[in-house]
């Protein structure tokens, strides 16, 4: 069993790393840093954490530091902890985006450490804090670990193990590869279904728009309902890679227009059962 | 309690609403016809109706007609019903857009019967066919009815009692109001989620894409496992009303890239919050 973690951001992630890696007896002490001390009193009182650091400083003495952070928190926090982390330790992360944290780790420490560990668990929630933390968040969840080719094989393995000792299947690629990917299956839906609300929200007819929508519109709209800072701060660390995605998407919706504006059913057929196909077939090895 | 309803069409709704009506006992006999003489033989097999109607001339002869076929198929069934439509009958229908039933209503009987009322279950589920019918898929859901100036008040008041007694609650609006809520809430959202997969679908990361999805994607795309064929007679029977939410909801895309080109997160989170703020509001109103 692990000695010690630190988790630096006691949110809806940070939160849940804990209650797992308690719940599935992978270390002895965990203790937590956040700018938020409301959220570390509540994951004390909760049971979620063993103590609270004292400072960043504190937080550094640690077996293994995850920094469960938003992503436009990365490089301050990295920032303060520069000074105080010793090369026996292990850094990771669970930000979203995976590219910019490297990008971040670099511009603080002039290079990228052998022993930190990007890594992006593909879990979550819409609802945000430490007092929604689950302790089965991750259980058959994948998650990817994005080691840059320097990367320390014992800091790796320890990473791995950790995110395998409660319950995840995690995979290995690039982070640049991740990002794409990411885009197309979280990133991009996220800014969607944020539009269509916002965008519904502007027409005459929105009080009946709101109390007639189904069962449909309450799922595909769920996510509109995440954290619009974690959001803002995942768009902007992986613009490229959304913009890519959206200027498809653009197009195929444009597609769509125009056979609705030429009365093309025969057309709207096909897009929608080559979609529904698709999406039965994936859909099968998909946990809930 | 109704003598006897026919149902036309023995699919999901068709069957859903004979389970219902069963359920709640408002019907004493319930007989159905269809194209598919399987779907019906399925139907009487599993209890959801009493009798199979040999031809639309039998399938007439009921207090009740009750219209659950896609809305490519209302004009001809209407064609062959027309004949033998007594004028102390009641017709109604659970079709998606309610404009373009009045219209092949007219195109049919050159005029709109005053026993004839349009209407639309706010329900459903992506699942197809008889065999996934449900006696509890309109407790507690909205019916819109949208009668004509000269319908007759009678008939108005037998379709609605009948969902109410089926658990439903029943509102009344124009067919063309009725048609821009639900092109904003149910009909612009399913375009969304077979647009995004599909677009998914030709990008290189593919497999991956569908491998490292999670919770919220496929939520997200729940709706892109419906029917294509029922989807695409919704699409070409309410086009005016899709491509105006569409062409809002373009300008609303539109306006995030340029946010993300400009790296102006708070523009992002400014459009992110007021979503959030809308969803969580209506959200609490609307039963799972």
């Amino acid at each position: 069993m692990l000695e010690c973690i630190s988790i630096i951001g006691m949110g809806l992630i940070g939160g849940s790393i804990a209650r797992s890696l308690r719940k599935h007896q992978q270390v002895t002490h965990i203790i937590a840093y956040d700018r938020d001390t409301q959220a570390l009193q509540t994951a004390l009182e909760l049971g979620v954490i063993d103590e609270i650091a004292a400072d960043i400083k504190q937080a550094a003495q640690a077996d293994v530091i995850m920094l469960a952070v938003p992503m436009g928190a990365m490089r301050s926090v990295l920032q303060d902890l520069q000074p105080h982390l010793g090369k026996e330790l292990v850094l990771t992360d669970a930000g979203s985006s995976k590219q910019s944290f490297i990008d971040d780790v670099i511009s603080v420490f002039g290079t990228m450490p052998a022993n930190i560990v990007p890594g992006h668990p593909i879990a979550g929630t819409e609802k945000s804090g430490v007092e929604n933390a689950l302790d089965d968040l991750f259980e058959k969840r994948r998650v990817i670990l994005t080691p840059e080719d320097n990367c320390d094989a014992e800091a790796f393995a320890l990473v791995k193990s950790l995110w395998q000792g409660i319950g995840a299947e995690v995979e290995t690629m690039s982070a640049r590869h991740h990002d794409e990917v990411l885009a197309a299956t979280s990133h991009v839906p996220h800014l969607l279904a944020y539009a269509l609300v916002d965008c519904l929200g502007t027409m005459n007819e929105r009080v009946e728009i709101f109390k007639f929508a189904a069962g449909g519109f309450r799922d595909f709209t769920r996510i509109a309902s995440s954290d619009p800072i974690m959001w803002k701060d995942i768009c902007v660390n992986n613009e490229k890679a959304i913009i890519s995605v959206l200027e498809r998407l653009e197009k195929e919706l444009h597609g769509l227009k125009q056979h609705l504006q030429n009365d093309n059913g025969e057309a709207l057929e096909k897009v929608f059962r080559r979609a529904k196909s698709l999406r039965d077939q994936f859909v099968v090895g998909v946990e809930v």
